[in-house]
This record gives structure tokens, sequence and C-alpha cells, in this order.
């Protein structure tokens, strides 16, 4: 069950995949600790490295992420958590996934709406 | 359209989905040449950190990765491609996905059957 974390100082990236919809929700980092803490806890966990400590998403929001299934890659270098999320949106600026900027030509666009208001959750948008 | 390489040494977390089935199917990473390969070429495009230098996905195999959408997350540190793969895997162990381990109680076990044999296209499975 070990994965390699030597690749990133220590941490693995991880990706969650909404469970039902089969939407990439977002990608953040794991190291062993937040591995475990996800597996035990059975809700994604990541290590913030701006933060330096372990994340558990959701935690203030609310809006955890639920784990059904974990994978790992040919290299055990990255894993893929299928995850149900208990909210809205896993998006601190309002969105059903980070992923909500598209690349049309040159520019980075919004893709879609706001699925909640994030400063009714976090007390502004960034 | 400039994406942020600074919390990586360069790189961004590319994460590539089937466009069509919405499977994720391999996790690498991209520096700006790659990222501008990757939209100039229309196939996607990595850097290898273990090589040192760009890696067309499927340069050797013949499998490309044709792209299709490319997104990016709301800190524009992660991008991801939604691709229609020319071939009948990505994983050069064989597999349609990278991601062909899933986690069961303590161990990974192989949760799927092979498409191709690597022998056949790459001449070893690893």
């Amino acid at each position: 069950m070990n994965l390699d974390y030597t690749k990133l100082d220590g941490l693995v990236p991880a990706v969650v995949q909404d469970a039902s919809s089969g939407r990439v929700l977002l990608v953040g980092f794991m190291n062993d600790e937040a591995f475990r803490k996800t597996r035990e806890s059975g809700f994604v966990t990541f290590y913030s490295r701006s933060r330096n400590k372990l994340w558990m998403k959701g935690e203030s929001s609310g809006h955890r992420l639920v784990v059904k299934e974990i994978f790992t890659d040919c290299d055990v270098d990255t894993v893929l958590v299928k995850a149900e999320s208990q909210g809205p949106g896993v998006c601190h600026e309002g969105y059903e996934s980070c992923f909500f900027r598209r690349l049309d030509g040159e520019n980075w666009v919004v893709s879609e709406a706001r699925t909640y208001d994030p400063k009714a959750i976090y007390g502004s948008t960034k």
C-alpha cells in the first residue's frame, strides 16, 4: 500500500473526481500522513503546502468529500480519489469544481455558473 | 493565459481525462514549454522529470492524446486536459488508464484487464 513520495519531496498529487458524474473536482497534494488520514477518516485530507499542515477539505465550509474509492497509477506516485461532495461545490470561489476556467483561444474564460455564494461560506471570495 | 509555475519549480500537474468517458487516464507535469507545445501541436506533451526533456505522450507508441479542451483551476496552478486517445491504452503497462490499481483494504489490486500487450509496443512491460 506504499506510495512513492520521493519524486515530490514527500508528496503525491491527489486528483479528486466526483464518484457519480466523473467530473474532476480538484487536485491537491498528500503526504503519507494525509493519505492515512484520508483512509482512516473517510474524508479527503490534503497536505497544505502554504499552511504547512494537514487540511481536511471542507473542515471550515462543511463541504467535505466522502471517499468512495482510491486508485493509484503505474508508478505509484499519484492517487485518484473518487468521492462524493457534501456541499454544492468544492471550490472556495463558489464553483462545483475548481476547474471552472476553460482555455478559449488565448484566454481562460469562466465556463460555468457558481453553485453557491462563497461569501456566505467563507466571508470573502478570496 | 499564464499559469502559476512557481509552486512546483517551474511545473504544473496536468491531469488528462478521456473526453468521451470522463475516465482519468494519467497525470503528468508540464513546464511552460510543454504547455505551449500541447496547445500548438494539439497533442498532450509533458515535461519528463526523469529524462529532463519534453515528452509528447505516445511519441514512441503512437498512442498520442488529441487535445479537446483545456481547463485550469482557481489557483491557475494545475491543468485539466480533456483528450481523445489514439491508442487502446495510455499506460505503458498495457492498460487503458494508468490508474488501474484500486485500494482494497490494505492492498493495491489490479482492478481491470489489459487493453493491449505492452511487449508488442514497447518491447517490455517496464
